[in-house]
């Protein structure tokens, strides 16, 4: 236990990631199995991160719409490969209404079905063409172990899903949007990513290829932070989405697909927690600054209250999300620790004999360094000290990930590098599934991603020995 | 059919209504019982409306949290008013992860219940009172006879659930959020609503108070615009939600709980549209101004397009929703029709000879009035422009409301007028239900509202000639 009272992300970063959530009051499980109840300062962060993606998403062309809840079952069975890999984890509406349905709906895991059936009415000819849409919305896979956050039978996400009239184009969106997620996560979230594709056998069902970010948290564990897939012609052919091209020829049309979800809160989470608790990065703290008002007597109290509500009023104006934790029953050393934990990015300190001086006492939740202000310059220093916080996370995270990041010398060095401290680990591989199977069933890693071009290591594959075929990073993963 | 291709909507308002949100492509049926696709534009109007709220109830000091879509049947029970106002209605999960559930699961037909059950935990002292919070969530409730917008099984909203200490602190909340709805409803949908009290045959299953905002179709018909329940401790002490009031008392807390949804798209639609199709509020108008290049030969349209886009570039830079209608394969006439149908507040028309001329065609979608203007000053003066439509829209539908909202003189009036010409129908009422319910067989009209302070209306019943204790509102409605 560390001060902040949590257990030590050291020691037990699992039991640390559970009392983080609980005591910052993120999210907590609901009634139902593997769901979630996301709190106000958890829902919080996910809709700045909303914004920041719906954001580029408009200014790459991009419109919302929405599809139903409810997938009657045959509508999802028509791409083989989708329904293989989501039957098992459907939830089933059986009765509506008070009477049995005559045909089961399955709550959405994924909308590519119910949305490239209607395609289908929507596309006729290449001017139709390309649709790109986006939804906002609720999505259910069952889950037996539900982890806050990053697995819940429910999560909320956006789905984008586009058709084009040629193979190139779809592929071209398939990583615009991959590079859309880069910049999310690292620009917004502080998270870097490695940005590849996925093996064979991490495909999303139905995809032709798979593209990924993958960052690294701070157990040296990697969790994937957001997918998109080219789906080549596989759900244009399965739900009959023709075109006439310029040339007066029929063709089916080529897709893709990509998500990106409330599992971002908990990477968040991961990726910059300390032992007090969240490090929030600015551009997604729903309180960047808190202002915590010192006083005994009532003088003082009255005297520094005022002084503080203007500074709340002045740091408002510039467009900063403040707070001032004027609650009496507190002392400030228990809201103190209190903004810690919730990861609050800057405490402004303000007494008496502040007040008298003019200043006020700024302190970074990154390493604690005290510092005294005038108050007049407070405000219009604070978005430049916000973006250097923003800053010096990242750069935090990349140093922390890139010391993390191995080349693999031979599967030894690997295993046992794994064991005694994660991380990535980049070498050859065969491209034989067998293999990776054998290797995952080893070391309890996977491959994270492959180079989006694929890169022949030149060497011969860290585990057989076959030919190398391709540079695989493996972890072990959330 | 007018030159619009629409069923006229005063022949038709039913088939007119359907046509337009076919054609304008605001929604369609989706596969299952009562679902709705809305596409782009239909969900834009939707997004644009939800941002008017929320960042109403942000400043009115409410936070966003979510919930989990599905609720145990057993937990939906606890409110005997509240289930046996919803089972009907409810769709059930039976099968989750392959398997039969011991406890089947409702898919939520409004939040209050898994809500209230939570509150239990989160509030113990008057300290933690009130609970300010609201959910953006799908919803889903059984529907035979769906109407697109209107009345669907899923739809979108956004569902407030305050916590209070007090009643009086309730009921002020209540009626705060209320005039909120009004706000958005008059000033961003430019919808004028009458703001009242449900009867008590009317009210939401659980409240103690229904508040509600009642505006007027263009067929005369009325439409609930939104609700706010005042619960009293109905669900506090139903998922017993009590705490410490400042005298060591234990209490249960008071409730509130409101609602907007997709139906108001639906009202937006009906109280504003034409012969021609939509006529959308410049606020939620997703493209606030199309301009339409008009030209013959190649030279022609290098010049015309190269000004419209830098025209279209300087109304962007001001703020405006804006469309360049640059595509080759229609013509001018045929573009300017897509664009009255689907609602834009004004069309720009520019042809060589007002490029030469340095000028523009400006056609508002109010009237169809043509103005010539300098090119220079078609961006500066748009701003202004779209107040002025957005208020001529809101005046006329006042206009509009006003007459057709007529006093009671005596029943038989009212029957006939009602027949006549639809319309709002206010007079005494002698509170009884069997009355109320009488005089809606015989004119298949309902009470809309009551005042919301009780008001006698110094009269007798127009139905049974017993004392008027209250003033009713009648109208048939949606």
């Amino acid at each position: 236990m560390s001060t902040s009272g949590l257990p030590s992300p050291d020691d037990d970063f699992p039991a640390w990631y559970v009392e983080v959530v609980r005591r910052a009051e993120l999210a907590e499980h609901g009634p139902s199995r593997g769901s979630m109840i996301i709190r106000p300062h958890g829902y919080a962060i996910w809709e700045l991160t909303q914004r920041a993606l719906d954001d580029r998403f408009k200014a790459t062309g991009h419109e919302n719409l929405y599809f139903p809840l409810l997938i009657p079952m045959g509508l999802l069975s028509k791409e083989a490969d989708h329904v293989e890999g989501f039957e098992p984890q459907v939830a089933v509406v059986t009765r509506g209404g008070g009477e049995e349905l005559e045909e089961p709906l399955a709550i959405r895991p994924s909308s590519e079905s119910i949305i490239w059936n209607t395609y289908r009415r929507w596309v006729q000819s290449y001017r139709d063409l390309p649709l790109l849409y986006n939804q906002w919305a609720n999505v259910m896979r069952w889950e037996l172990r539900p982890r806050l956050f990053l697995r819940t039978t429910e999560f909320l996400w956006q789905e984008g899903h586009t058709a084009h009239a040629t193979s190139d184009e779809a592929m071209a969106e398939a990583l615009r949007m991959l590079d859309v997620y880069r910049q999310v996560a690292e620009d917004v979230l502080a998270i870097p990513v490695f940005p590849g594709r996925k093996s064979p056998g991490e495909r999303f069902p139905g995809a032709v290829e798979t593209f990924t970010i993958e960052g690294l948290m701070r157990d040296a564990k990697a969790l994937q932070c957001g997918t998109s897939h080219f789906l080549g012609q596989n759900f244009g052919r399965a739900y009959d989405v023709t075109f006439l091209d310029a040339d007066g020829h029929q063709e089916h049309a080529w897709g893709t697909s990509w998500g990106f979800s409330t599992r971002m809160v908990g990477a968040t989470i991961m990726a910059h927690g300390d032992a007090a608790g969240l490090r929030l990065p600015p551009a997604v703290a729903p309180i960047q600054v808190v202002i915590v008002p010192i006083y005994r007597s009532d003088d003082e109290r009255a005297s520094v209250l005022a002084t503080a509500d203007g500074l709340r009023a002045d740091l408002a104006t510039a467009g900063i999300r403040v707070r001032l934790d004027d609650r009496d029953q507190h002392r400030p050393g228990y809201k103190f620790a209190e903004w810690e934990l919730k990861g609050v990015p800057v405490r402004v300190e303000l007494g008496p004999r502040d007040v008298a001086a003019g200043r006020a006492v700024l302190v970074s939740r990154l390493g604690g360094d005290r510092e005294e202000v005038a108050l007049a310059d407070v405000a219009t220093g604070m978005v430049g000290r916000l973006a250097d916080i923003q800053a010096a996370l990242f750069a935090d995270a990349i140093a922390f990930r890139n010391a993390n990041s191995h080349q693999i010398t031979s599967f030894d060095a690997f295993a046992t590098g794994l064991d005694e401290g994660g991380g990535f680990w980049t070498g050859a591989w065969c491209g034989n599934e067998e293999c990776e199977a054998e290797i995952s069933a080893r070391t309890k890693a996977t491959i994270r991603f492959l180079p989006i071009e694929p890169r022949e290591p030149g060497s011969a594959c860290m585990h057989c020995g076959r030919p190398g075929v391709d540079t695989a990073t493996w972890a072990r993963a959330y």
